[in-house]
């Protein structure tokens, strides 16, 4: 399988350690993967035999411009080059997200599946703006658009949805889909501070980023569930069509009066069926100790959905990081690898 | 695709309901499934141009020996004739459970498998006895062998381990498995009462059998762990290798200690890795409310798998009951149409 990595940032790097580190593994279940272009916005490389992990590894060590690599086979490419030669079976897509007009995503995805390869992308900007679109296109080029780190990095919200509810209908969606506020939260319960010094803890900690707005202001966990709400009840929604409401307003008294009571504030994303209407909100909620995402603890996540004939099924877990979001994505390439059909 | 179905107890009456009630869903889907067979113990029928689902519902509300079904194009028929005709592409293997011998499943699975029929099996005498050997069976014959529903019915403890953490090593295992031991300590803590008094409440409920002692000594969260260690851990373990110890002996004394320290027993199947070696256990534990598996309430299971790389994973969910179940075998026949491969 000849896989191209485009975008080449922390997930793309740790991508390329678990390629290296899980070699051996992935040839035992007969994966044999040959990485033969890394590109980035300025420039990439190209090695038609697969580039050596251990030298680029050892070069990487002391230079970060991945461009100027030319040991072993490696020559200079871009995304020209890689259409021009024509000779990869599957993309990786990794170039930071545009949520407007999710580009230049968007053009080589399209380019990649219109001209028969798979794609496994970890941007949300080409999966808000058309996954159907891009999936249908897929189905049609009978390869696999897979999307499965978009929404909750390594928590398989995606594949859960898609494979382990498979035969049910999904009818309710739930889940407590961005790790920093999650964290801020817990800060406030567990340290009985208020929300700014939490939330200078998680800035502090390098979880809550210096601009939090899109956290704590519900925008990242309003784009996860759009893409719950699209992809699993197959709804064409828009960001406009959900009611957000962030953290930032939450004071220290109603959350100690929640534990008091045994409960939390949690910031939770859903998508629920009113009289045959999908109503999407992001809003802090107080869950009860009974509620099977109650212990969502930390920077984790967890999704609930119900369903017409297998129940509900909750899965916690997708701890962040570079790594859990690489290896999220070599999930994908090896689901397939196994042969599952994600498109039709 | 043609499917036989053979074992036509509650679950299989559920999962012939079930392709009833979902069969314009699953054309939708491309999947044209046509049931030929339905076998039991007794003798059952046979229609190649597929049994009419509502005419039969009609018979089976008046009558329920199915042998007697003759209506359209229905024929009596035997394994014996299935073998003949070799015109099925999945076989559903439902019959009862032998845990010595896993006859007379394994005969059927066995042929099946050896002449090219995908086998999806709720049945854990095979796969106790012999998933190794028919999952190189299965491979060999370039078919699926799936067991998606024999460690936790809806719960999905097998492909949320083989898909969702694709690429990864589970390194442990830790699972509530048992959905009747589960309600037994949850009535205790409840209601305040001994675990005499909750058993009985259980049977008088339909919930734990008049003879509880699979459940209640342990066995049956034995058999699932045993399962899903040799499964996804890639384990050859018998049932004697894991140290065993049922609910039956707790006291509604520490089961009120425990609620107090804000604690909870639950009835945890184990596999850890100690020093290279896997030990399996199943005994009470006293998790405290931070633990992902404590909020698993009443009939609910829960499991939750460690790895390498993609973090922890807990799922939750699995209702019991004969629906949930059947729907769990729908859900691998659908995974075999869209083309994932478990057996390699």
């Amino acid at each position: 399988m000849k896989i191209a990595i485009i975008g080449f940032g922390g997930v793309g790097k740790a991508f390329f350690q678990l390629l290296r580190k899980k070699k051996k593994e992935l040839m035992l279940e007969g994966l044999d993967i040959k990485l033969i272009y890394i590109l980035k916005s300025n420039g990439g490389i190209y090695d038609p035999e697969g580039i050596d992990y251990e030298d680029l590894t050892v070069f990487l060590e002391n230079q970060s411009d991945i461009s100027q690599y030319r040991r072993g086979g490696s020559k200079k490419a871009n995304f020209q080059l890689l259409i021009e030669n024509h000779d990869i079976d599957v993309l990786i897509e990794m170039t930071p997200t545009n949520k407007k007009t999710a580009e230049p995503a968007m053009t080589y995805i399209k380019w990649a599946l219109a001209n028969g390869k798979h794609v496994i992308t970890a941007n949300k900007g080409p999966v808000l703006l058309a996954y159907k679109q891009l999936n249908l296109l897929a189905a049609q080029n009978n390869v696999q658009f897979c999307i499965g780190c978009t929404a909750g990095g390594a928590l398989p919200t995606i594949n859960g949805g898609l494979i382990d509810m498979a035969g049910s209908q999904i009818t309710s969606i739930e889940g407590i889909l961005n790790g920093t506020t999650n964290f801020i939260l817990q800060e406030m319960e567990e340290k009985n501070i208020s929300y700014e010094l939490a939330l200078k803890t998680a800035q502090h900690l390098g979880i809550a980023e210096t601009d939090p707005t899109l956290d704590v202001e519900g925008w990242d966990t309003a784009t996860k569930l759009l893409i719950l709400t699209n992809v699993l009840m197959n709804q064409e929604k828009e960001l406009e069509d959900i009611k957000v409401e962030g953290i930032t307003r939450i004071t220290l008294e109603s959350v100690k009066k929640a534990i008091e009571e045994g409960k939390k504030y949690k910031l939770i994303g859903k998508a629920t069926n009113k009289n045959n209407k999908i109503e999407l909100t992001v809003q802090l909620e107080i869950l009860d100790n009974h509620h099977p995402l109650f212990n969502v603890n930390g920077k984790n996540k967890g999704v609930r959905y119900a369903s017409d004939t297998l129940g509900d099924l909750t899965i916690i877990g997708g701890a962040s990081g570079v790594i859990p979001a690489a290896a999220s994505i070599l999930r994908d390439l090896i689901i397939i690898h196994r042969g599952y059909h994600f498109s039709r």
